[in-house]
């Protein structure tokens, strides 16, 4: 037998050789220093997490379903489960799909939704998941403007009047309303009605991510751009042109991978369909432990909600006092992250390896841009800082800027 | 504000448009009535779980890792696992990709090979759960012949010819070689050995699908395609043009969703991106509990293997005593499954009310087929059905074909 050694790399699809590993994993790999402070991450506080809980859900989970936990389940998911979440928002469990992680969310959503050269609206910044989710379904992007008030409604009403007029109206608006992520923004009333308006009026789908809304610190609650296109329906959530997608991993933990879509039934029956050929259904042990520990969850977004709170508050008095004049930054009612902005000119992807070399990392900004964009910013994750990493890190980060601006 | 009641089946993407509910999923719900035998399923059998096993993994893995077990990890996969599973084929744990499900491999491989309108071989019948897998990646099918022993390689290299002759060389065969998926058939050693040379030759990836290999009741075992591309590539997993998909849903449970890619690194790259936006990673709780589990699963290997056989063997025999003359069936080796092929002429669609009015149900054989036929052909599972309901449906079963025949 001949030795044969075909060079693979060359029987890929078209849209595998548009995809790139992650800017930011190859960023935290630079920032992954033993004594290194980073606010690079976004995870979770680890120290938060219900470990007891959950081994005693574990445990009563499968004394109670035995096999059943272990055993194939349908695709749509633990129907326990959907009904508490469809409870939220008054819906009925039919318009909710479980899903395996937000992530898989927005990949199905991309997958049922966009056709190659779909124009995709999203926010500048985005969450740069979604963008990886989305891109294997090759739409072309459009960026929508925000300011520290999130997305400016008026500049998307100028980009979906331009798309219609172009013949080619855009496809879908991508938003994260709640405490956002890079950005840590919050989106207005005022704005998400107008924003719900407009996306109806011109048969815009929305997608709205929200996986942080739970965990608002401070200031009064808004209501989700799902429920208001709610109510501009009708109240029929068959006809509610908002897809909510939201996750049990900020509020619970993690690596469960459990969280779902909220969607009207022609798009929950497509998703089905895709999910089906994706992974046939989220394990069914993990939708069990989710719905065994509802109870605590109320208990743990507090807890949750308390740390976060005060870490988000220590580090924006920190940033007060050592952080430049001309440094802006903003000022998160809730979420794991905070965006800081450098006079124009500055780079902070170039700034990175100065704040290494003071033992203090963060995430640069321009990789959140769709279209490019952001050079002189930067994302900090306050959610798994402890107070003295907050203290000495952002004196060290204060440090470099002052440096930078001499 | 005015209600507005959009059509959002108007919104989907062209490839949303070609999925359909699973032609099976909807013959299960005809089947799925209280007093029927059914052996329509594919489900392993869940008495045979360990259950108990799996509670003290989680007690113990929740005890050890603590958060570690519930947060965020890696795209990669938990190492521990993914070494035990490359030192099975003696290949770097960084030729093995962990997915959430096969289901999800074959979604991932699809993303990552399959441009619209490559051709993708399979086997008549195969896998649907592949095709559906692939069908958003919008690929033409050819379809190759089998016999009792698998893949008719001649078929094979007639198709690669003429693929190749018109231009449109094949992009990739998808294969069961072990107790297929619906059929219990196996290739042979001879027709793996002829069908990597010959798609080697022709540039043609192998995904070989092999949920099953483990579970072996009788007769010899026979090397995995990748195994042979391996060799063929000089030992060099790199080159290897075989890509390998297994899982620990049919010898452990199939509840955790724990399966894995083995492939070259130029694939593995692709995927390990491909996931990142599909579902970040798999689980890390159920990775771990399988990894914990790994030392309980020879033992569990062989109580599964020591059931099927005994099932399989008292359904052929039943088979034998039942079926009227003139119905052919396979003699699996291994796996959950047996095929049935009645008279040409005789549609096993047609049949299924009478079988289930007679308190049996099979799956017809047809929707296995990617470009139709086999409308003469039914698909048994034995995996999960006790003495008595093989005793029964059989009987049942022969008498509702007898009648057909009569």
């Amino acid at each position: 037998m001949t030795v044969t050694r075909p060079d693979l790399s060359t029987r890929l699809s078209r849209r595998a050789q548009t995809m790139n590993a992650s800017a930011i994993r190859e960023i935290l790999k630079v920032t992954q220093q033993p004594d290194v402070i980073s606010f690079a991450g976004g995870l979770p506080a680890p120290e938060l997490f219900p470990i007891e809980e959950v081994r005693r859900a574990a445990d009563t989970v499968l004394t109670r379903h035995g096999a059943a936990a272990l055993q194939y389940s349908t695709t749509e998911g633990y129907l326990p489960l959907r009904e508490w979440i469809a409870a939220r928002h008054g819906i009925p469990a039919r318009n909710v799909q479980i899903v395996t992680g937000s992530q898989q969310g927005l990949d199905l959503l991309g997958k049922v939704l966009i056709d190659e050269g779909d124009t995709v609206l999203v926010e500048a910044p985005t969450y740069l998941g979604a963008l990886q989710s989305f891109q294997p379904y090759l739409p072309r992007y459009a960026q929508i403007p925000t300011d520290e008030g999130g997305i400016d409604v008026q500049a998307l009403e100028a980009v979906l009047r331009e798309q219609a007029a172009q013949g080619r109206p855009a496809k879908l608006l991508y938003a994260i309303p709640n405490f956002q992520n890079p950005t840590g923004r919050t989106l207005s009333l005022e704005r998400r009605q107008a924003l719900v308006e407009l996306t109806a009026r011109h048969g815009v789908l929305v997608i709205e991510d929200d996986p942080y809304g739970e965990l608002r610190f401070s200031g009064e609650p808004v209501p989700s751009l799902y429920e208001l296109g709610l109510a501009l329906a009708g109240g029929d959530p068959d006809h509610n042109h908002v897809i909510y997608s939201s996750s049990f991993s900020k509020t619970l933990v993690p690596g469960l991978r459990d969280a779902w879509v909220q969607a009207a039934s022609p798009v929950i029956a497509k998703l089905i369909q895709a999910k089906q050929g994706s992974d046939l259904h989220t394990p069914t042990l993990n939708q069990m432990l989710v719905t065994e520990l509802l109870p605590v969850l109320p208990r743990q977004i507090e807890t949750v909600k308390r740390a976060y709170g005060a870490r988000a508050q220590r580090m924006m008095a920190q940033i007060e006092t050592h952080f430049p004049a001309g440094v802006d930054f903003t000022r998160p009612q809730g979420g794991m992250f905070l965006w800081v902005t450098l006079p124009v000119g500055l780079n902070t992807t170039a700034l990175l390896p100065h704040a290494v070399a003071h033992k203090v990392a963060y995430v640069p900004g321009s990789p959140f841009f769709a279209l490019g964009g952001g050079e002189n910013t930067l994302r900090l994750s306050y959610s798994s800082a402890t107070d003295t990493q907050i203290d000495v890190g952002m004196a060290a980060l204060g440090a470099v800027l002052k440096e930078a601006l001499a």
